[in-house]
Protein backbone atom coordinates (compact mmCIF):
# COMPACT_ATOMS: atom_id res chain seq x y z
CA UNK A 1 0.00 0.00 0.00
CA UNK A 2 1.62 3.32 -1.00
CA UNK A 3 1.26 6.30 0.90
CA UNK A 4 -0.17 9.51 -0.24
CA UNK A 5 2.21 12.28 -1.04
CA UNK A 6 3.10 14.70 1.72
CA UNK A 7 2.27 18.32 1.89
CA UNK A 8 6.19 19.33 1.08
CA UNK A 9 8.96 17.63 -0.29
CA UNK A 10 11.31 19.52 2.01
CA UNK A 11 10.45 21.35 4.97
CA UNK A 12 13.15 23.62 6.38
CA UNK A 13 13.09 25.49 10.24
CA UNK A 14 15.43 27.90 10.98
CA UNK A 15 15.69 28.10 14.57
CA UNK A 16 14.66 24.79 16.05
CA UNK A 17 13.74 25.95 19.26
CA UNK A 18 10.59 25.39 21.53
CA UNK A 19 8.42 26.70 18.23
CA UNK A 20 10.93 25.23 15.74
CA UNK A 21 11.67 21.80 16.99
CA UNK A 22 7.83 21.28 18.09
CA UNK A 23 7.26 21.03 13.86
CA UNK A 24 9.88 19.28 13.60
CA UNK A 25 8.80 16.81 15.72
CA UNK A 26 5.46 16.79 14.86
CA UNK A 27 6.59 16.66 10.94
CA UNK A 28 8.57 13.71 11.79
CA UNK A 29 5.17 11.85 13.67
CA UNK A 30 3.06 12.77 10.65
CA UNK A 31 4.68 11.63 7.46
CA UNK A 32 1.66 13.35 5.51
CA UNK A 33 3.89 16.78 6.13
CA UNK A 34 7.23 16.32 4.59
CA UNK A 35 9.26 13.73 3.14
CA UNK A 36 12.68 15.56 4.47
CA UNK A 37 13.32 17.91 7.25
CA UNK A 38 16.05 20.12 8.11
CA UNK A 39 16.95 22.13 10.81
CA UNK A 40 18.62 25.29 10.20
CA UNK A 41 20.84 27.38 13.24
CA UNK A 42 23.80 29.71 13.82
CA UNK A 43 24.61 27.64 16.64
CA UNK A 44 26.36 24.63 16.18
CA UNK A 45 25.40 23.19 19.51
CA UNK A 46 21.45 23.84 19.04
CA UNK A 47 22.32 21.65 15.80
CA UNK A 48 24.23 18.78 17.38
CA UNK A 49 20.96 18.94 20.12
CA UNK A 50 18.57 18.28 17.27
CA UNK A 51 20.78 15.77 15.78
CA UNK A 52 20.86 13.91 19.28
CA UNK A 53 17.14 14.04 19.43
CA UNK A 54 16.82 12.83 15.87
CA UNK A 55 14.09 15.57 14.79
CA UNK A 56 15.29 16.50 11.34
CA UNK A 57 17.22 14.55 8.42
CA UNK A 58 19.71 17.27 8.07
CA UNK A 59 20.82 20.26 10.01
CA UNK A 60 23.11 23.02 8.61
CA UNK A 61 24.40 26.39 9.92
CA UNK A 62 24.85 27.83 6.84
CA UNK A 63 21.62 29.55 5.45
CA UNK A 64 21.90 29.50 1.94
CA UNK A 65 22.68 25.63 2.29
CA UNK A 66 19.26 25.33 3.99
CA UNK A 67 16.81 26.73 2.08
CA UNK A 68 17.53 25.77 -1.52
CA UNK A 69 15.98 22.65 -1.66
CA UNK A 70 13.06 24.01 0.81
CA UNK A 71 9.24 23.71 -0.61
CA UNK A 72 8.58 25.68 2.11
CA UNK A 73 10.97 27.30 4.53
CA UNK A 74 9.73 28.32 8.45
CA UNK A 75 11.39 30.70 10.36
CA UNK A 76 10.97 30.38 14.13
CA UNK A 77 13.45 32.74 15.67
CA UNK A 78 13.15 35.73 17.72
CA UNK A 79 10.92 38.58 16.54
CA UNK A 80 13.69 41.12 15.93
CA UNK A 81 15.84 38.66 13.73
CA UNK A 82 13.06 37.47 11.44
CA UNK A 83 13.36 40.15 8.47
CA UNK A 84 16.75 40.36 8.13
CA UNK A 85 17.07 36.94 7.77
CA UNK A 86 14.34 36.79 5.65
CA UNK A 87 16.07 39.14 3.36
CA UNK A 88 19.14 36.73 3.64
CA UNK A 89 17.42 33.94 3.11
CA UNK A 90 15.15 34.83 -0.26
CA UNK A 91 18.23 35.16 -2.30
CA UNK A 92 18.86 31.18 -2.27
CA UNK A 93 15.55 30.18 -2.03
CA UNK A 94 13.86 28.35 -5.40
CA UNK A 95 11.21 28.90 -7.29
CA UNK A 96 7.62 28.00 -6.43
CA UNK A 97 8.60 27.86 -2.48
CA UNK A 98 6.98 29.12 0.60
CA UNK A 99 8.52 31.68 3.05
CA UNK A 100 6.94 31.49 6.48
CA UNK A 101 7.73 32.67 10.14
CA UNK A 102 6.19 32.43 13.50
CA UNK A 103 6.61 36.04 14.95
CA UNK A 104 3.57 37.27 17.14
CA UNK A 105 3.60 41.02 16.41
CA UNK A 106 2.61 41.34 12.16
CA UNK A 107 2.11 44.89 10.88
CA UNK A 108 5.84 46.14 11.12
CA UNK A 109 7.94 42.77 9.87
CA UNK A 110 5.76 42.24 7.17
CA UNK A 111 6.18 45.53 5.73
CA UNK A 112 9.72 44.95 6.33
CA UNK A 113 9.51 41.73 4.18
CA UNK A 114 7.36 42.26 1.55
CA UNK A 115 9.58 44.75 -0.55
CA UNK A 116 12.39 41.80 -0.72
CA UNK A 117 9.48 39.00 -2.16
CA UNK A 118 10.67 37.83 -6.01
CA UNK A 119 7.44 37.27 -7.47
CA UNK A 120 8.02 33.60 -7.75
CA UNK A 121 7.97 33.06 -3.81
CA UNK A 122 5.10 33.23 -1.58
CA UNK A 123 5.39 34.74 1.93
CA UNK A 124 2.60 33.23 4.32
CA UNK A 125 3.23 34.63 7.79
CA UNK A 126 1.63 32.78 10.45
CA UNK A 127 1.04 33.01 14.22
CA UNK A 128 0.62 29.85 16.49
CA UNK A 129 -0.58 30.92 19.73
CA UNK A 130 1.36 28.26 21.89
CA UNK A 131 4.01 28.45 24.14
CA UNK A 132 5.69 27.34 27.16
CA UNK A 133 7.98 29.36 29.16
CA UNK A 134 10.62 27.52 28.18
CA UNK A 135 12.83 27.70 24.94
CA UNK A 136 15.83 25.56 23.02
CA UNK A 137 15.56 22.44 20.97
CA UNK A 138 14.91 20.20 24.17
CA UNK A 139 11.73 22.31 25.36
CA UNK A 140 9.77 21.50 22.19
CA UNK A 141 6.96 18.58 22.44
CA UNK A 142 4.94 17.46 19.11
CA UNK A 143 1.62 17.93 20.48
CA UNK A 144 2.19 21.91 21.44
CA UNK A 145 0.07 23.10 18.58
CA UNK A 146 -2.74 20.65 19.36
CA UNK A 147 -6.54 22.32 19.59
CA UNK A 148 -4.19 25.65 19.66
CA UNK A 149 -4.77 28.31 17.32
CA UNK A 150 -2.50 29.15 14.36
CA UNK A 151 -3.41 32.60 12.99
CA UNK A 152 -2.50 33.16 8.77
CA UNK A 153 -1.92 36.68 8.21
CA UNK A 154 -0.97 37.08 4.49
CA UNK A 155 -0.07 40.21 2.64
CA UNK A 156 -2.84 41.15 0.34
CA UNK A 157 -3.00 39.39 -2.86
CA UNK A 158 -1.35 36.26 -1.70
CA UNK A 159 -2.29 33.29 -3.95
CA UNK A 160 -5.11 31.34 -2.05
CA UNK A 161 -3.41 27.70 -2.95
CA UNK A 162 0.18 28.33 -0.87
CA UNK A 163 -2.41 29.79 1.94
CA UNK A 164 -4.01 26.71 1.69
CA UNK A 165 -1.06 24.68 1.74
CA UNK A 166 0.00 26.46 4.92
CA UNK A 167 -2.81 26.26 6.48
CA UNK A 168 -2.93 22.28 5.75
CA UNK A 169 0.67 22.18 7.18
CA UNK A 170 -0.94 23.45 10.43
CA UNK A 171 -3.89 21.81 10.55
CA UNK A 172 -1.36 18.53 10.22
CA UNK A 173 0.28 19.65 13.62
CA UNK A 174 -3.23 19.74 15.48
CA UNK A 175 -4.20 23.55 15.11
CA UNK A 176 -7.56 25.56 14.39
CA UNK A 177 -6.72 27.87 11.82
CA UNK A 178 -8.29 31.15 11.13
CA UNK A 179 -7.22 34.24 8.45
CA UNK A 180 -6.83 37.63 10.25
CA UNK A 181 -5.42 40.84 8.99
CA UNK A 182 -2.40 42.34 10.55
CA UNK A 183 -3.71 45.59 12.46
CA UNK A 184 -5.92 43.34 14.00
CA UNK A 185 -4.15 40.36 14.59
CA UNK A 186 -1.19 42.90 16.42
CA UNK A 187 -4.12 44.42 18.92
CA UNK A 188 -5.52 41.08 19.66
CA UNK A 189 -2.00 40.04 20.78
CA UNK A 190 -1.16 43.31 22.03
CA UNK A 191 -3.84 42.71 24.93
CA UNK A 192 -3.95 38.42 25.06
CA UNK A 193 -0.31 38.46 24.87
CA UNK A 194 2.11 41.32 24.88
CA UNK A 195 0.50 43.58 27.87
CA UNK A 196 0.03 40.36 30.54
CA UNK A 197 3.99 39.42 29.62
CA UNK A 198 4.62 43.14 30.32
CA UNK A 199 2.38 43.59 33.39
CA UNK A 200 4.05 40.19 34.29
CA UNK A 201 7.50 41.02 33.77
CA UNK A 202 7.03 44.56 36.03
CA UNK A 203 5.39 42.90 38.53
CA UNK A 204 7.90 40.77 39.30
CA UNK A 205 10.64 43.67 38.50
CA UNK A 206 8.89 45.76 41.27
CA UNK A 207 9.27 42.99 44.07
CA UNK A 208 12.82 42.46 42.80
CA UNK A 209 13.17 45.93 43.68
CA UNK A 210 12.35 45.10 47.78
CA UNK A 211 14.39 45.19 50.81
CA UNK A 212 15.99 41.84 51.09
CA UNK A 213 13.44 40.71 53.89
CA UNK A 214 10.47 41.28 52.16
CA UNK A 215 11.44 40.20 48.86
CA UNK A 216 12.82 36.35 50.88
CA UNK A 217 9.16 37.14 52.22
CA UNK A 218 7.49 37.52 48.65
CA UNK A 219 8.48 34.55 47.43
CA UNK A 220 7.93 32.11 50.58
CA UNK A 221 4.27 33.59 50.18
CA UNK A 222 4.31 33.57 46.41
CA UNK A 223 1.21 31.08 46.56
CA UNK A 224 -1.07 33.50 46.95
CA UNK A 225 -1.77 35.26 43.28
CA UNK A 226 1.77 36.23 42.61
CA UNK A 227 2.85 33.26 41.28
CA UNK A 228 0.17 33.07 38.43
CA UNK A 229 1.66 36.12 37.53
CA UNK A 230 5.27 35.11 37.48
CA UNK A 231 4.91 31.86 34.98
CA UNK A 232 5.13 34.04 32.03
CA UNK A 233 7.34 36.35 33.56
CA UNK A 234 9.99 32.87 33.03
CA UNK A 235 9.83 33.87 29.34
CA UNK A 236 13.03 34.27 26.97
CA UNK A 237 14.16 38.12 27.35
CA UNK A 238 14.64 38.68 23.62
CA UNK A 239 12.07 37.05 22.62
CA UNK A 240 9.98 39.58 24.26
CA UNK A 241 12.28 43.05 24.13
CA UNK A 242 11.90 42.50 20.24
CA UNK A 243 8.05 41.81 20.45
CA UNK A 244 7.70 45.26 22.61
CA UNK A 245 9.64 46.72 20.29
CA UNK A 246 7.99 46.10 17.16
CA UNK A 247 4.24 46.04 18.39
CA UNK A 248 5.60 48.92 20.62
CA UNK A 249 2.66 51.76 19.31
CA UNK A 250 -0.25 49.64 19.86
CA UNK A 251 1.39 48.10 23.33
CA UNK A 252 1.69 51.56 24.52
CA UNK A 253 -1.70 52.26 23.54
CA UNK A 254 -3.22 48.88 25.27
CA UNK A 255 -0.56 50.02 27.98
CA UNK A 256 -2.19 53.19 28.27
CA UNK A 257 -5.71 51.99 28.13
CA UNK A 258 -5.20 49.61 31.39
CA UNK A 259 -3.42 52.42 33.13
CA UNK A 260 -6.43 54.46 32.87
CA UNK A 261 -7.95 51.99 34.16
CA UNK A 262 -5.84 50.83 37.13
CA UNK A 263 -5.64 54.59 38.12
CA UNK A 264 -9.89 54.74 38.46
CA UNK A 265 -9.58 51.68 40.29
CA UNK A 266 -6.81 53.05 42.58
CA UNK A 267 -9.03 56.32 43.14
CA UNK A 268 -12.05 54.17 43.80
CA UNK A 269 -9.84 52.84 46.56
CA UNK A 270 -8.56 55.97 47.69
CA UNK A 271 -11.96 57.68 48.41
CA UNK A 272 -13.59 53.96 49.53
CA UNK A 273 -16.41 54.35 46.84
CA UNK A 274 -17.36 50.62 47.36
CA UNK A 275 -19.92 50.88 44.42
CA UNK A 276 -17.21 51.60 41.72
CA UNK A 277 -14.81 49.28 43.36
CA UNK A 278 -17.42 46.20 43.55
CA UNK A 279 -18.30 47.00 39.78
CA UNK A 280 -14.96 47.47 38.54
CA UNK A 281 -14.30 43.51 39.50
CA UNK A 282 -17.54 42.42 38.40
CA UNK A 283 -16.52 43.54 34.85
CA UNK A 284 -12.96 41.95 35.50
CA UNK A 285 -14.95 38.86 36.58
CA UNK A 286 -17.23 39.02 33.27
CA UNK A 287 -14.62 37.69 31.37
CA UNK A 288 -13.54 35.20 34.05
CA UNK A 289 -16.96 33.70 33.23
CA UNK A 290 -17.23 33.94 29.62
CA UNK A 291 -13.46 31.83 29.31
CA UNK A 292 -14.88 29.13 31.53
CA UNK A 293 -18.02 28.90 29.85
CA UNK A 294 -16.12 28.91 26.52
CA UNK A 295 -13.99 26.61 27.97
CA UNK A 296 -10.66 28.38 28.23
CA UNK A 297 -9.78 28.43 31.52
CA UNK B 1 -7.31 2.44 74.28
CA UNK B 2 -8.95 6.09 74.99
CA UNK B 3 -7.45 8.68 72.59
CA UNK B 4 -5.73 11.75 74.23
CA UNK B 5 -8.38 14.61 74.55
CA UNK B 6 -8.61 17.12 71.38
CA UNK B 7 -6.92 20.47 71.56
CA UNK B 8 -10.34 22.06 72.00
CA UNK B 9 -13.72 20.64 73.24
CA UNK B 10 -15.54 23.31 71.11
CA UNK B 11 -14.86 24.56 67.57
CA UNK B 12 -17.26 27.56 66.22
CA UNK B 13 -16.85 28.44 62.76
CA UNK B 14 -18.44 31.93 62.04
CA UNK B 15 -18.90 31.78 58.20
CA UNK B 16 -18.52 27.98 56.94
CA UNK B 17 -17.36 29.57 53.06
CA UNK B 18 -13.89 28.09 51.41
CA UNK B 19 -12.03 28.85 54.32
CA UNK B 20 -14.81 27.68 57.29
CA UNK B 21 -15.94 24.58 55.63
CA UNK B 22 -12.55 23.30 55.18
CA UNK B 23 -11.58 23.88 58.62
CA UNK B 24 -14.37 22.29 59.02
CA UNK B 25 -14.06 19.32 57.04
CA UNK B 26 -10.45 18.82 58.66
CA UNK B 27 -11.23 18.99 62.01
CA UNK B 28 -14.14 16.35 61.41
CA UNK B 29 -11.66 14.07 59.77
CA UNK B 30 -9.23 14.94 62.60
CA UNK B 31 -10.44 14.16 66.62
CA UNK B 32 -7.37 16.04 68.10
CA UNK B 33 -8.98 19.32 66.86
CA UNK B 34 -12.03 19.42 68.26
CA UNK B 35 -14.75 17.18 70.13
CA UNK B 36 -17.91 19.38 68.82
CA UNK B 37 -17.65 21.46 66.11
CA UNK B 38 -20.43 24.26 65.50
CA UNK B 39 -21.40 26.30 62.28
CA UNK B 40 -22.62 29.79 62.58
CA UNK B 41 -23.79 31.80 59.59
CA UNK B 42 -26.57 34.30 58.79
CA UNK B 43 -27.90 32.54 55.95
CA UNK B 44 -30.48 29.54 56.29
CA UNK B 45 -29.75 28.47 53.20
CA UNK B 46 -25.95 27.60 53.94
CA UNK B 47 -26.31 25.93 56.78
CA UNK B 48 -29.13 23.75 55.44
CA UNK B 49 -25.46 23.11 52.76
CA UNK B 50 -23.36 22.40 55.94
CA UNK B 51 -25.84 20.07 57.23
CA UNK B 52 -26.09 18.09 54.10
CA UNK B 53 -22.49 18.25 53.68
CA UNK B 54 -22.37 16.70 57.34
CA UNK B 55 -19.09 18.76 59.00
CA UNK B 56 -20.78 20.21 61.57
CA UNK B 57 -22.69 18.55 64.83
CA UNK B 58 -24.32 22.27 64.99
CA UNK B 59 -25.55 24.48 62.88
CA UNK B 60 -27.10 27.90 63.71
CA UNK B 61 -28.02 31.25 62.82
CA UNK B 62 -27.80 33.02 66.01
CA UNK B 63 -24.44 34.30 66.94
CA UNK B 64 -25.22 34.11 69.98
CA UNK B 65 -26.35 30.91 70.55
CA UNK B 66 -22.96 29.87 68.52
CA UNK B 67 -20.30 30.95 70.48
CA UNK B 68 -21.70 30.48 73.83
CA UNK B 69 -20.01 27.26 74.30
CA UNK B 70 -17.71 27.52 72.14
CA UNK B 71 -13.63 27.37 73.17
CA UNK B 72 -12.39 28.69 70.21
CA UNK B 73 -14.32 31.15 67.65
CA UNK B 74 -13.00 31.46 64.52
CA UNK B 75 -14.71 34.01 62.66
CA UNK B 76 -13.85 33.40 58.43
CA UNK B 77 -16.22 35.85 57.07
CA UNK B 78 -15.33 38.54 54.28
CA UNK B 79 -12.68 41.32 55.68
CA UNK B 80 -15.27 43.86 55.43
CA UNK B 81 -17.90 42.24 58.24
CA UNK B 82 -14.78 40.67 60.66
CA UNK B 83 -14.53 43.96 62.96
CA UNK B 84 -18.68 44.68 63.81
CA UNK B 85 -19.13 40.41 64.00
CA UNK B 86 -16.27 40.29 66.31
CA UNK B 87 -18.27 43.21 68.51
CA UNK B 88 -20.92 41.02 67.95
CA UNK B 89 -19.47 38.01 69.40
CA UNK B 90 -17.57 39.05 72.31
CA UNK B 91 -20.54 39.81 74.72
CA UNK B 92 -22.00 36.29 74.47
CA UNK B 93 -18.24 34.29 74.63
CA UNK B 94 -17.18 32.42 77.90
CA UNK B 95 -14.39 33.21 79.59
CA UNK B 96 -10.97 31.80 78.99
CA UNK B 97 -11.79 31.49 75.21
CA UNK B 98 -9.97 32.70 72.02
CA UNK B 99 -11.52 34.82 69.19
CA UNK B 100 -9.59 34.20 66.01
CA UNK B 101 -10.45 35.71 62.14
CA UNK B 102 -8.59 34.46 59.17
CA UNK B 103 -8.75 37.71 57.97
CA UNK B 104 -6.34 38.68 54.86
CA UNK B 105 -5.56 42.34 56.37
CA UNK B 106 -4.48 42.99 59.78
CA UNK B 107 -3.37 46.12 61.14
CA UNK B 108 -6.70 48.12 60.76
CA UNK B 109 -9.03 45.13 62.19
CA UNK B 110 -6.88 44.42 64.69
CA UNK B 111 -7.17 47.75 65.84
CA UNK B 112 -10.69 48.40 65.63
CA UNK B 113 -11.50 44.72 67.74
CA UNK B 114 -8.39 44.86 70.60
CA UNK B 115 -10.56 47.79 72.59
CA UNK B 116 -13.57 45.89 72.91
CA UNK B 117 -11.86 42.88 74.20
CA UNK B 118 -12.68 41.69 77.79
CA UNK B 119 -9.93 40.75 80.05
CA UNK B 120 -10.67 37.02 79.83
CA UNK B 121 -11.22 36.84 75.90
CA UNK B 122 -7.50 35.71 74.29
CA UNK B 123 -7.58 37.13 70.75
CA UNK B 124 -5.20 35.46 68.02
CA UNK B 125 -6.33 36.29 64.15
CA UNK B 126 -4.29 34.19 61.50
CA UNK B 127 -4.26 34.30 58.05
CA UNK B 128 -3.87 30.99 56.51
CA UNK B 129 -2.19 32.11 53.01
CA UNK B 130 -4.57 29.26 51.32
CA UNK B 131 -7.28 29.50 48.84
CA UNK B 132 -9.06 28.97 45.48
CA UNK B 133 -11.16 31.63 43.09
CA UNK B 134 -14.28 29.71 44.25
CA UNK B 135 -16.49 30.13 47.38
CA UNK B 136 -19.24 28.77 49.78
CA UNK B 137 -19.63 25.81 51.83
CA UNK B 138 -19.26 23.21 48.96
CA UNK B 139 -15.68 24.96 47.69
CA UNK B 140 -13.83 23.63 50.14
CA UNK B 141 -12.10 20.83 51.03
CA UNK B 142 -10.01 19.47 53.91
CA UNK B 143 -6.51 19.74 52.88
CA UNK B 144 -6.74 23.28 51.67
CA UNK B 145 -4.49 24.29 53.99
CA UNK B 146 -1.89 21.28 53.78
CA UNK B 147 1.71 22.78 53.26
CA UNK B 148 0.60 26.00 53.04
CA UNK B 149 1.88 29.17 55.35
CA UNK B 150 -0.81 29.69 58.30
CA UNK B 151 0.58 33.67 59.92
CA UNK B 152 -0.06 33.81 63.07
CA UNK B 153 -0.63 37.83 63.98
CA UNK B 154 -1.17 38.45 67.48
CA UNK B 155 -1.88 41.64 68.94
CA UNK B 156 1.54 42.64 71.79
CA UNK B 157 1.35 40.77 74.87
CA UNK B 158 -1.20 38.16 73.50
CA UNK B 159 -0.82 34.95 76.45
CA UNK B 160 2.01 32.41 74.65
CA UNK B 161 -0.39 29.83 75.51
CA UNK B 162 -3.37 30.71 73.80
CA UNK B 163 -1.00 31.50 71.05
CA UNK B 164 0.45 28.05 70.79
CA UNK B 165 -2.70 26.38 70.97
CA UNK B 166 -3.95 28.65 67.60
CA UNK B 167 -0.58 27.66 66.55
CA UNK B 168 -1.59 23.71 66.85
CA UNK B 169 -4.94 24.31 65.31
CA UNK B 170 -3.38 25.00 62.06
CA UNK B 171 -0.69 23.02 61.99
CA UNK B 172 -3.05 20.01 62.68
CA UNK B 173 -4.89 21.59 59.99
CA UNK B 174 -1.69 20.63 57.63
CA UNK B 175 -0.46 23.85 57.79
CA UNK B 176 3.57 25.67 58.10
CA UNK B 177 2.71 28.31 61.08
CA UNK B 178 4.75 31.27 61.72
CA UNK B 179 4.04 34.59 63.75
CA UNK B 180 4.15 38.36 62.19
CA UNK B 181 3.80 41.59 63.01
CA UNK B 182 0.62 43.57 61.90
CA UNK B 183 2.23 45.93 59.31
CA UNK B 184 4.74 43.64 58.32
CA UNK B 185 2.54 41.35 57.17
CA UNK B 186 0.17 43.91 54.98
CA UNK B 187 2.93 44.38 53.41
CA UNK B 188 3.69 41.42 52.14
CA UNK B 189 0.11 40.41 51.21
CA UNK B 190 -0.01 43.76 49.35
CA UNK B 191 2.73 42.58 47.01
CA UNK B 192 2.35 38.57 47.10
CA UNK B 193 -1.64 38.96 46.50
CA UNK B 194 -3.44 41.96 46.83
CA UNK B 195 -1.48 43.79 44.15
CA UNK B 196 -1.96 40.58 42.04
CA UNK B 197 -5.61 40.29 42.50
CA UNK B 198 -5.90 44.64 41.70
CA UNK B 199 -3.98 44.20 38.69
CA UNK B 200 -5.90 40.96 37.41
CA UNK B 201 -9.68 42.59 37.67
CA UNK B 202 -8.12 45.44 35.88
CA UNK B 203 -6.57 43.71 33.22
CA UNK B 204 -10.00 41.61 32.88
CA UNK B 205 -12.08 44.85 32.94
CA UNK B 206 -9.80 46.46 30.48
CA UNK B 207 -10.60 43.45 27.92
CA UNK B 208 -14.31 43.62 29.08
CA UNK B 209 -14.46 47.26 27.92
CA UNK B 210 -13.27 46.58 24.36
CA UNK B 211 -14.75 46.22 21.12
CA UNK B 212 -17.42 43.13 20.66
CA UNK B 213 -15.39 41.69 18.63
CA UNK B 214 -12.34 42.00 19.91
CA UNK B 215 -13.67 41.23 23.07
CA UNK B 216 -14.63 37.83 21.27
CA UNK B 217 -11.29 37.43 19.71
CA UNK B 218 -9.59 38.17 23.02
CA UNK B 219 -11.50 35.35 24.61
CA UNK B 220 -10.94 33.25 22.31
CA UNK B 221 -6.94 33.29 22.07
CA UNK B 222 -6.77 33.84 26.09
CA UNK B 223 -4.07 30.68 26.08
CA UNK B 224 -1.56 33.55 25.47
CA UNK B 225 -0.90 34.57 28.90
CA UNK B 226 -4.24 36.27 29.32
CA UNK B 227 -5.75 33.39 31.01
CA UNK B 228 -2.94 33.10 33.27
CA UNK B 229 -4.01 36.93 34.71
CA UNK B 230 -7.90 35.92 35.07
CA UNK B 231 -8.05 32.98 37.33
CA UNK B 232 -7.77 35.38 40.42
CA UNK B 233 -9.86 37.23 38.76
CA UNK B 234 -12.56 35.33 39.18
CA UNK B 235 -12.87 35.84 42.88
CA UNK B 236 -15.52 36.80 45.46
CA UNK B 237 -15.66 40.83 44.93
CA UNK B 238 -17.34 41.68 48.20
CA UNK B 239 -14.22 39.80 50.04
CA UNK B 240 -11.81 41.49 47.68
CA UNK B 241 -13.41 44.91 47.43
CA UNK B 242 -13.12 44.47 51.69
CA UNK B 243 -9.39 43.90 51.26
CA UNK B 244 -8.75 46.87 49.50
CA UNK B 245 -10.67 48.89 51.53
CA UNK B 246 -9.16 47.47 54.60
CA UNK B 247 -5.32 47.59 53.24
CA UNK B 248 -5.73 50.89 51.36
CA UNK B 249 -3.14 52.86 52.58
CA UNK B 250 -0.49 49.99 51.91
CA UNK B 251 -1.77 48.64 48.65
CA UNK B 252 -2.00 52.29 47.51
CA UNK B 253 1.74 52.78 47.86
CA UNK B 254 2.57 49.01 46.71
CA UNK B 255 0.74 50.22 43.35
CA UNK B 256 2.48 53.01 42.87
CA UNK B 257 5.65 51.36 42.94
CA UNK B 258 4.07 49.22 40.20
CA UNK B 259 3.29 51.67 38.80
CA UNK B 260 6.16 53.95 38.21
CA UNK B 261 8.38 50.99 37.25
CA UNK B 262 5.47 49.89 34.08
CA UNK B 263 6.06 53.67 33.67
CA UNK B 264 10.13 53.42 33.34
CA UNK B 265 8.94 50.08 30.73
CA UNK B 266 6.75 52.43 28.92
CA UNK B 267 9.50 55.11 28.49
CA UNK B 268 12.27 52.38 27.37
CA UNK B 269 9.53 50.70 24.88
CA UNK B 270 8.85 54.51 23.22
CA UNK B 271 12.55 55.20 23.22
CA UNK B 272 13.72 51.68 21.44
CA UNK B 273 15.88 51.56 24.53
CA UNK B 274 16.96 47.46 23.93
CA UNK B 275 19.04 47.90 26.79
CA UNK B 276 16.86 49.12 29.41
CA UNK B 277 13.56 46.43 28.35
CA UNK B 278 16.35 43.86 28.50
CA UNK B 279 17.42 44.32 32.06
CA UNK B 280 13.84 45.22 33.08
CA UNK B 281 12.99 41.76 31.86
CA UNK B 282 15.83 40.20 33.24
CA UNK B 283 15.27 41.33 36.61
CA UNK B 284 11.81 40.00 36.77
CA UNK B 285 12.86 36.42 35.36
CA UNK B 286 15.09 36.59 38.18
CA UNK B 287 11.67 36.67 40.62
CA UNK B 288 10.71 33.69 39.08
CA UNK B 289 13.80 31.64 38.52
CA UNK B 290 14.08 32.30 42.61
CA UNK B 291 10.84 30.54 43.16
CA UNK B 292 11.54 27.87 41.02
CA UNK B 293 14.22 27.32 43.42
CA UNK B 294 12.09 27.52 46.70
CA UNK B 295 9.86 24.83 44.33
CA UNK B 296 7.16 27.50 44.99
CA UNK B 297 6.09 27.79 41.46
Amino acid sequence: MSSPSPLFHTLAVIGPGLIGSSLLRRAQQNPAIAQRLIAIDQSADVLERVKSLGIADQVTTSLAEGVQEADIVVSCIPTGAVASVAQQALPHMKSGSILSDVASVRSTITQEIVPHLPSDITYVPVHPMAGTEYSGPDAGFSTLFEERWCLLIPPESTSSSAIERVETLWQLCGARTRRVEAHYHDQICAMVSHLPHLLAFTICDTADRLSTDLRADVLDYAASGFRDFTRIAGSDPVMWRDIFLANRDIILQTLERFQGETAKMAEAIRTGDRDAITERIERGRRIRLSLLENRQA
